[in-house]
């Protein structure tokens, strides 16, 4: 079983298609040897989908012009569509001369040439995939139900799809998807776009109609069960376009985790934002969302990590994708995070600025020689700090564009919000025109909260959606949620270093030495999963295994007194509560009594040991937990709380998806609540949480290098020691496969 | 200075303003004396309002016509006004003959008989207000602003109004508020209404304009700074109003916290729910709040508990407060608290069921027998356990109606939620009609949550808004969190008992001995603390202060070996960062040296000793805290969290304001994060949560009888003992005024 994990170069599935596909896409793929220790891709190839959303052949299988037939409106939007990107289109059918008046064909393999895409509408598709594999095709979407959404048989029948597909250059959409990609465009919009990415047609429909709102769409993926084509190809293919301004994705479950994380990263380097709706917060959500598209349900605290990781934007609404989508699309980096509310009333103001300073927004003070600027136009009883309450009047003539104006020459500003809560037309009016004119000549972002429920007002219709330049909200809180998703994206991708580029390529020394000590598959006893953390250079306390009372003697006199005795043995746990752990113990005598009373409670409680440990006493440190466990989306990943009795009382606990590094466990701990206790409280020494940085790294690399064959790992509790001092691991257990 | 809480009876406005009012307030008052033993009311009368709402003649004091003048469109307005309420009104000016052809009055002297409303609009209207509470006007409204909003002095000049009109039988809308309670109300809608209160004219705006989209508004109150008429006489007439189905709120800050829980706690007897955005979350918010109406600003989380404790539904944003009231106003009470999800596509279910069980709603899975006749119209392979998903071509026919009907008739359904995400017309039009026709023959509650950004849709618009059956939402978070307000609520109200019918009215024998204890004023020595606890029959450790070595050891032989001994000193604190506790002490010989080592580190710190405490050890227990604080708005307040470190870096802590019952120290339990510590986590025995509860009740007895005499009490740590053994007070701190 050594080297398994190398196995999965040869013999895994994706890896064959990651090379048949490099293959295909050309100069821009690395070569395709790039895997890290574990096996794992380091890189995602852009899959050519130009010819999917513009091509220039388009066959239907299956076609029909018959009323009442539902393939008969699918065809004829289908001629609609390729008659508008300018694609002839074939149809496929044994049973008809022609649709439409255009002749039809009985067989894919009457087809003139290999066609770029083909729509199958056939109810069982398989043979028909088969054929046009065979005929050099390149795209085929395919909208039958029935596949890895309906359980065990549907997904047998989807996996044949996939082997299909696999074998050949053909790319697959679907099955159980639809026409959504077909659908008609506004081609009167301009500027940067959002590209749509959904696992449900419903579900996107908001968003696709945010072109009714001004908003601009260039694509729309629906990829059902994803049989072939993921939501990550479409990632990887989108962040390459120049049209596309940020990616909107609804996210029922992740066919594979680390293409997703390879995908996402691609749009960091790129700069291109991806917002996300991923269903399955809850059980209840996750396994209706996979019974739905028949996805795998991972963790999804593993999955919102990974998110975060990669810079992907996490939205819960579908309003709040579509107003978050639309403002990272369209508005121009940040030239400085100060957000400044702009409000005819002082009550609005306060409120905005007391949800924005909620969700972590900063409000600068504006300076004074910008407040006495305001002044001069909005009375000097008014506070014009920020937020600037201009009470009312001034909104009504000349003196409310140089309001806006002077707040936006504040070098402190980045975003102006403007929440317009009750529209009064005398003011609001001028107000939205006002700020509309203003927004045509800044590059900062203005954003404005239309808040009457109505939202048929001319000013709310007209001026502020008419204008491309402003960022238009109906409630303050997606305004917030939208404006500190545009930050925090530029200050991501500012700062962004991908952490494939440094991930692991080839096994280090500690790899032989632990895969060594995985077997026999099973729990480990504790002394076998430290010679493993030892391995990869964590410490552990001295400590030896014996097998008699005066080897516990000798072995006490070697580590030194004081010692901790401690039953050992693959299936033990709860050692303390059966009383297997004696600690303190400063005598032989005491040696020689606890070796004693560990063996009767065992023999008592028949328990198998493979011994007694006896090992070095280590106080005065922060108890910390670091593990490994595995997610059937996203594979190993990697464990930081607080350690003892409190990870599994407070669950205080961050997980991170590798390969990361050093600043990302640095993040981690920054979000442990109990993050305080690590920096020393009432006089407690602060711990060395370098070292305890170093642990997690080392652990990452262990859970890279042995991948699947470390099933788990708890280091529990890590005893962090004082600042300078590193951190021993006290106690650990290993699962190996 | 024993006593002087009682002193407020006599000496507090507000006390006597209580009982003024009481007197005009007739027979629905309970008798004056009703105080709880603090000296606070226990009792809230409810302000006769109706000639304010409703006048039969109201004053205009500055009254104009001259075109161009702010006052002009004020008078004609509230010209306006009184004819649709049937109110004669006079003009009242020194400078006119005539407003609107209307005489004119030079001063309120001249007018006729006492008004029951005067509308003040002159800019300094202190002696206005002193003339009409000479006239016996009955209300005032004052729309100047320049108050307390503004700093000092502002507050002194909103402090003499205060006083005109606490002398005198008039009672006072503003200074600072506006023309909103004379607005146009559409008089056309049904059903309960939604009675609203804002402390900013503009942040009410939305909720008023509801009535565009057809749901009913009965009363605006904007209460601007309060110097008189506060939110908490609002919601007392509104609960007692029978068209009111529900009371919305926007608060800036709170005047008085005792009058807004007993107006709370008015609403909560009568089943009116009250739904409510309070500005405060940040320190940003609360500043600028208070620089907008000039109210005291307390602490948030004191006034979430308050809100809490007493069913208040405290929301966000206004959409959130919009939407909330208006399902409030108008749903009957639920049969069931299930709710189930119908859509015409699985993700849509999915997505929606996931962010609702992720808020808490419970989504019962419906019994088979159901599942069966909803499977007569929806294919076999698609989910309806809950969400149900009909594949979409069932809602086309005769099927759509059967399917919602048979849902509502399942006993285990309270609520039917049916998210349409996109509108399409051929289906959507249809689900809109038959949820609107179903709503129309059944008492549950039917929401519909209609996702296309647009809103201009006749579906949306005439169907659904039509229908005053149907609560419809824009947006997924806003149907979860009306809905979960609107089950919440009625949970709440059943099983209400108000906490002011047990408050204590008389001091309990502990209060005298404790009092004693208070002085002199600051800070307690531990012992001294302690000796307070005790009086309450809170637990303390044996233990004895001493001044002697030989003392020491004589204490010690009398506490019980080992013991723990602490300096003890009334300006001592961070005891064990001094070094000045010792622990486990066994022998007369370790004794007398701790004393010594105690009082020479006293002497080189210069801290000054009332003694050495010599206490007896108790161990094996957890580590709680419980103490009082003062909040500026709610007065004392008691706080429970867990104790030792842990209060410190976790801030794991719950609050409540007195008076509550037992079963509120029950859910402050519930809502610590390390809540299961007290179950005995890793073998330990379960705390005594019992005595825990019984604590906290003693503590709130000694912050009520004690009052602002008590500033602060720090029990930490609180030993909570195995379950049946009790909890003991080790250490204390306490400061008095």
């Amino acid at each position: 079983m050594l080297g398994s994990t190398h196995g999965t170069l040869s013999t895994d599935p994706r890896a064959a298609r990651a090379v048949a596909c490099s293959e295909r896409c050309g100069p821009a793929v690395r070569h395709s040897t790039d895997f890290d220790v574990g096996g794992r891709p380091l890189h995602s190839p852009v899959p050519d989908l130009d010819r999917f959303f513009r091509p220039e052949s388009v066959a239907v299988i299956g076609a029909s012009d018959s009323e009442g037939r539902p393939n008969t409106g699918i065809t004829r939007q289908l001629l609609a569509w390729s008659e508008r990107v300018g694609a002839r289109l074939f149809p496929v059918n044994p049973g008809r001369e022609s649709v439409f008046a255009i002749p039809c064909r009985p067989r894919v393999a009457d087809l003139p040439h290999p066609v770029d895409l083909a729509v199958v509408l056939v109810s069982d598709p398989l043979p028909v995939i088969e054929e046009l594999a065979e005929s050099k095709t390149k795209f085929a979407v395919v909208f039958a139900s029935g596949f890895a959404e309906t359980g065990a048989d549907g997904a047998a029948a989807q996996e044949r799809l996939t082997d299909a597909v696999s074998r050949s250059g053909l790319r697959l959409l679907g099955p159980n998807t639809n026409l959504n990609a077909f659908e008609k465009f506004r081609d009167d919009l301009d500027g940067p776009a959002i590209a749509l990415i959904t696992q449900s047609g419903h579900q996107g429909r908001p968003v696709f109609t945010l072109q009714e709102l001004g908003i601009r769409l260039s694509h729309w993926a629906p990829t059902g069960n994803e049989a072939d084509l993921e939501t990550a190809d479409f990632v990887n293919y989108f962040a390459e376009q120049p049209e596309v301004g940020a990616i909107a994705a609804y996210v029922e479950g992740l066919r594979d985790g680390r293409s997703f994380t390879l995908a996402a990263d691609r749009a960091a380097r790129k700069k291109v934002p991806i917002v996300a709706v991923k269903v399955g917060r809850t059980e209840t959500g996750a396994r209706t969302a996979a019974s739905h598209t028949g996805k795998l349900t991972g963790s999804d605290a593993v999955a919102d990590a990974a998110f975060r990781q990669f810079g992907v934007i996490r939205v819960d609404g579908l309003d709040e994708l579509q107003d978050t989508a639309a403002l990272l699309a369209r508005a121009r980096p940040p030239q400085a995070d100060g957000v400044v509310v702009y409000s005819i009333s002082g009550g609005t103001g306060a409120h905005f600025a007391d949800l924005a300073a909620t969700a972590g927004l900063r409000l600068p003070e504006l300076p004074q020689s910008t407040q006495d600027e305001l002044h001069q136009w909005i009375p000097p009883y008014l506070n014009v700090v920020n937020p600037v309450d201009n009470g009312g009047h001034p909104v009504g003539d000349w003196r409310g564009r140089k309001i806006i104006d002077a707040i936006l020459a504040d070098p402190s500003v980045g975003v102006l919000v403007c929440p317009i809560t009750g529209p009064f037309p005398p003011m609001s009016d001028k107000l939205a025109q006002d700020l509309a004119d203003a927004a045509e000549e800044t590059d900062k972002l203005v954003c404005v909260v239309w808040g009457s429920p109505v939202g048929t007002e001319d000013a709310y219709r007209t001026t502020l959606l008419g204008s491309s330049r402003i960022a238009t909200f109906r409630t303050f809180r997606n305004c917030i949620t939208a404006v500190k998703a545009y930050l925090d994206h530029h200050r991501f991708v500012t700062s962004y270093r991908s952490p494939f580029d440094d991930a692991p390529r080839t096994p280090s020394p500690s790899a032989r030495k632990a895969r060594a000590l995985t077997r026999p598959a099973g729990r480990l006893s504790e002394h076998a999963a430290k010679q493993m953390l030892r391995a990869y250079g964590i410490r552990v306390p001295r400590e030896q295994l014996v097998n008699s009372a005066a080897g516990a003697v000798r072995a006490a006199g070697l580590v030194g007194y004081p010692v901790a005795m401690k039953a050992s043995g693959p299936q033990l746990a709860h050692k303390t509560e059966l009383g297997l752990v004696k600690l303190n113990l400063t005598s032989a005598s005491q040696v020689r009594d606890a070796y004693r009373e560990l063996t009767d409670i065992a023999r008592y409680e028949d328990i198998d040991l493979d011994g007694v440990l006896v090992c070095q006493m280590v106080e005065q440190g922060m108890e910390m937990f670091v593990g490994v466990t595995h997610d059937p989306v996203f594979g190993p990943t990697v464990t930081l709380g607080l350690g003892g009795v409190l990870v599994e009382v407070l669950r205080d606990t961050a997980v991170r998806v590798p390969p990361f590094g050093e600043g990302e466990v640095r993040c981690m701990l920054g979000e442990l609540r109990g993050r305080a206790l690590l920096d020393g409280v009432r006089g407690a020494p602060p711990a060395d949480t370098d070292a305890l940085v170093d642990v997690v790294l080392r652990v990452q690399r262990m859970a890279m290098e042995l991948g699947d064959d470390l099933t788990e790992l708890d280091v529990n509790p890590l005893m962090v020691l004082p600042r300078g001092q590193g951190a021993v691991a006290l106690d650990a257990l290993a699962v190996c496969r």
